[in-house]
């Protein structure tokens, strides 16, 4: 089988249809890359594409997306409640099928390099392929966000200056490209209107303040109903079903259950497979166990 | 997508190697059509193939393969363990894509008609494909096996007319054809040596005794350790999910747990999917929301 790689573009403009469409356009204009999916919202004032294809025909259609977001937006007039430092603000490779992380993470080099040679937007490499260890965390890049970085560059601060490109900002602003493992955005809702309960639980589960590695959490009120929302950064070390059930033993210490749950974009088969493997405790199962393997 | 379908043909030769490889072969040598399992028991004196294809191939692969074991198996002959009626004994045709119950039906009752007609085989309908509500168990049509049925039909008995072919059997004895849902072969390990539990929470479950409808559960000692082992017959309407935590439920009633389980033969993938779905509570998960579904 040949190599196929996702990407999620994230660029600033939620509001102006013309914008949104040209640049989406761009995304899915080479031949061998396909736009699965694309949102946008108005309040952020951005827009997200998903992109599938093969390594050469999605860094190509990136580059043009990049391309055509820097010559339709100017940061300097653009607000949003997202935070963002470009037109096209993030960038993240995916391996997908019969490609490594470490293939992906070249790739994403590749296209930050050409990015700020043809472009001439300066880039930051993040997560799998930063090249400094504080820049694996998206939030350390985009500090102080447009205005902040561009102030920062200007005063020569050696710890912002990027991995490609010119040491300052145009209308453009930066670009920030790397690669990460496929995210599983996961909300689980909860028999309970209570929505301390739901922040509670967020809290007791996430990385960040003490829970399991790889999940990002929050507790929110969604349709008048408890929500905790997560994101599972690298699901084979900390898979769904793990989560689910750490979840759910928290939330019985407050004497509420899972209502329901929902995965919001695109969620890798294998993630699924590995729930139904560990909940039906089928210690050997192999592809070779799946009729639909054969099918193939 | 090509409509594609399985078929489980078992065939009363389970010693001679230079049988089995030939019958084996005639089923293999259709273009389109494709054995991707055997296996042959010495005790039970039988042997079974699976075979994936399209329709027509699949079809023509089936009465190469019946033509062959009525050229090389005598009944008269044959001992085992396994009860039959036929050098071929039973036949199901399974619809596994884009395609219907009621054409694999179609099929089956082409292909005994096709069997009768130029190989001169008494042939039955079974279960989906049954003319008569009592041969929806193969049980019924098999009562008595190849000596029973052949003085019954000697008899002149009009329970047991084929539904095509002469009503007298010669030594390749009578083949049953039909159409089902994919089969599931599931077994249950206990944490526990007592093969009694096992016994006692097959009978809980299974349908002939007041469980789940759709399946069949013994309980038995298999390497030391207790097992209960079943046959799911219809997935979409009795789940794997609901068997295990049936299972689980009686076996926390003897102070056991579940050990591990696993699947015997080919799963169809939609039956985990399904376990996936209902142990995480995703109630809306679509075909959508999983990124494989956008690479095929």
């Amino acid at each position: 089988m040949s190599p196929i790689i996702e990407s999620v573009p994230n660029f600033s403009e939620g509001r102006r249809p013309d914008v949104i469409a040209a640049i989406v356009e761009a995304y899915g204009s080479v031949e061998g890359a396909r736009v699965i999916d694309h949102s946008s919202d108005a309040d952020h004032n951005r827009s997200v594409v998903t992109l599938l294809g093969s390594p050469e025909a999605a860094s190509e259609a990136l580059f043009r997306g990049i391309a055509q977001a820097a010559e339709l937006i100017d940061l300097n007039e653009h607000r949003g409640e997202h935070p963002r430092i470009g037109a096209t603000d993030v960038v993240p490779l995916v391996p997908i099928r019969d490609i490594t992380m470490a293939e992906c993470v070249e790739l994403a080099r590749a296209l930050a390099q050409r990015v700020s040679a043809e472009l001439d937007i300066p880039t930051y490499l993040y997560y799998k392929a930063a090249t400094r260890a504080e820049r694996e965390v998206l939030a350390t890049i985009r500090k102080g966000e447009y205005e902040g970085l561009k102030q920062d560059l200007l005063a020569g601060d050696p710890d912002r200056q990027p991995d490609f490109g010119p040491a300052l900002l145009g209308p453009a602003g930066a670009t920030v490209i790397g690669a990460r493992p496929p995210l599983i955005a996961y909300n689980i809702f909860l028999s309970t209107e209570d929505v301390s309960i739901a922040k509670a639980i967020a809290k007791a589960v996430r990385h960040s303040s003490g829970g399991l590695r790889h999940v990002q959490a929050l507790g929110m009120l969604v349709e008048g109903r408890a929500q905790v929302s997560m994101n599972l950064l690298d699901y084979t070390r900390t898979p769904l079903h793990r989560v689910t059930e750490l979840v759910r033993l928290e939330a019985a210490r407050y004497g509420v259950g899972i209502a329901s749950a929902e995965l919001i974009g695109l969620t890798p088969e294998q993630a699924l497979m590995d729930a139904a493997q560990w909940y039906l405790q089928l210690d050997n199962l192999t592809p070779k166990s799946i009729l639909d393997w054969y099918l193939q």
